[in-house]
């Protein structure tokens, strides 16, 4: 069986040369005599991959001392509760910008524990757009306020320069879960980014979160142990047994970032990619994207054709052509191509060649 | 580099055949083109993967209709605050049985949400036994009751015919993370069982809760979306990404089970590997086994040698001849044969081989 190009928008694509790496060391890890999955978490072998792992995300992140990379689980859902839950035992006021069903999520929760005030939100245009964000519209006594950098379903995304870090004392937190590592980040900006890890990252099952040290050092007393960052800070995350295999795989994927060029490299090759596909469509007769131009995602494009026959059309042939899981979300409808790191310029031009194609027979 | 025997208490060692066989299709599963580690949780091909996992559970265990398997996150460290938030609203009393290191952190965390009454401890002899369990010892009003069945450290277990589940309206929530599918039990005992994966079940970052749907639709106000079994209830597992990578590889635990005879095979060929390393114990006139005859675990076997220097003298010659992780837990000392169900036979008789000439030459 030939392998796809795989457009799901998590888990998704990952890494043919990790792949193959990890199928070649997986029933016998070095000379350790067992698979990864087999080490004890407190073992000096294991020891090594995370450790390896964080100081690698470190270096490819440019993650300032002050903060603390975590290996956690139960997904940027479970952060949803973790930030307020973190953060709001003196001040119950925060601020959240509204850029999508992952942004109402985290409002929803959040609820639960503070005073949630939504500062813009983009729900008018089904979040084809990013609300303009100025210093007037932020609580400038908030205890944090909390962006998406990236909208996974509606494809619009918040890039650095944008990140509304206003005042010095409300820290951003930021749920970079579709877009770690696929662009530049100034992390002092920040004072928790959480991402799951099925998109850019590995595994599902893993969620990294990094936090400034001093920020999280004051919970909730309702908070579970294993929901207080300060358990797994204290615990250089192995305050119980974590995601061993997935920390593992993710730590030959940063590994894999390395060697191409980091970060910066990821990037222009992600801007690469994303440019070929929006020319297209902007050129395209049939074809349309849903986002407009200036708040474009690098890793998420939905696009559209004129009608629902032709989008199940679409959809259909090119799964039969080895273009799988460009279905659109529900709420958009159409289609989504979601070209995370992992997804070769090759895969984006032969889909361009087939939509081209598609565009002359349709 | 050869296998070693891994008698690590978790992660710890998994079956060969299964390793061999989640190898092979790493990179490309069956004819969907993409390793299982990149498939969307939503699509078709993943769904029949964890269906048949739940449907193969299902069977090991003889689980009764009117309760769900639900595959977690978190670990049972999560499970400590999570039994409590879900069980606590209404009637703030809880009974804990103190067997252990987890017990005790059960009942911490659960202190934080109700009125904790411990009904008996063992902490009196380092946990080498077990209490005497009887119906007067317990609140007949309690929301429900707690027990550790086999404590990884201590090497004692609660079998079957002593789960206290002496009063109908109080459900038994049992932490069943290092004997689940090792021996048989009664479904019908228990309210809530959880375990984490990463000893009998499959890798680390999967966690398996299985609830009598009828105790779990009235959590406190306070708990997260993420920490309510009924959340994932209703979803089937799937209201956010699962640990989908683990929950394929615990399916080809659960195959391999029904395919050596399922638990009942497991139970008698643990309590053969058991009753032959507790002999050669009881036999020794070097060796001492740490338990009580009565309460001896299945999985987890320690015992000591006469002096410090024996001990690591043991553990130092045992890893050069591949017998690994068998250091004690520090609050025990000496040493821990950690023998699951993918530990084989012969493991455990090469590891008395070992002892014997150990014996024999000290």
């Amino acid at each position: 069986m030939n392998r796809v190009y795989n457009f799901s928008a998590g888990p998704s694509m990952l890494p043919l040369e990790v792949l193959e790496r990890a199928q070649k060391e997986f029933v016998c890890y070095g000379d350790s005599g067992m698979s990864v999955m087999e080490m004890s978490h407190r073992s000096k072998v294991y020891d090594a991959i995370i450790k390896k792992a964080e100081a690698d995300l470190k270096q490819i992140m440019n993650v300032p001392d002050n903060y603390k990379i975590l290996f956690l689980q139960g997904g940027a859902s479970t952060q949803f509760a973790m930030v307020p839950m973190n953060l709001l035992k003196d001040n119950k006021d925060c601020d959240y910008v509204n850029t999508g069903q992952w942004s109402k999520k985290a409002i929803a929760e959040a609820k639960k524990y503070g005073n949630v005030n939504v500062v813009a939100s983009s729900e008018d245009k089904v979040f084809s757009y990013v609300p303009k964000l100025t210093p007037d519209m932020f609580n400038k006594n908030a205890a944090y306020c909390h962006v998406t950098l990236n909208n996974t379903i509606y494809g619009t995304h918040i890039p650095n320069d944008k990140v509304p870090n206003f005042f010095e004392n409300v820290p951003v937190v930021a749920d970079m879960s579709s877009n770690i590592l696929a662009e530049e980040y100034d992390i002092n900006k920040f004072g928790i980014i959480y991402a799951g890890a099925q998109k850019n990252l590995g595994p599902a099952g893993l969620t990294v979160a990094i936090v400034r040290e001093d920020l999280v050092n004051n919970p909730m007393d309702i908070t579970p142990t294993m929901l207080r960052y300060d358990t797994h800070v204290k615990a250089d995350s192995l305050y119980n047994t974590p995601p061993t295999y997935a920390i593992y795989f993710a730590g030959l994927v940063f590994e894999w970032i390395l060697e191409k060029g980091g970060i910066k490299e990821m990037q222009k090759i992600n801007e690469r990619k994303s440019k070929m596909l929006y020319d297209f469509l902007d050129n395209s007769k049939l074809f349309k994207g849903t986002v407009v131009k200036e708040d474009r995602s690098l890793m998420n494009i939905p696009f559209i054709l004129p009608t629902e026959e032709l989008n199940a059309k679409f959809i259909k042939e090119a799964t039969e052509n080895g273009f799988v899981n460009l279905k659109g979300h529900r709420t958009v409808g159409g289609m989504r191509a979601s070209i995370y790191n992992a997804m070769p310029v090759e895969g984006v031009e032969k889909l361009i060649d087939f939509m081209a194609n598609f565009e002359k027979n349709n």
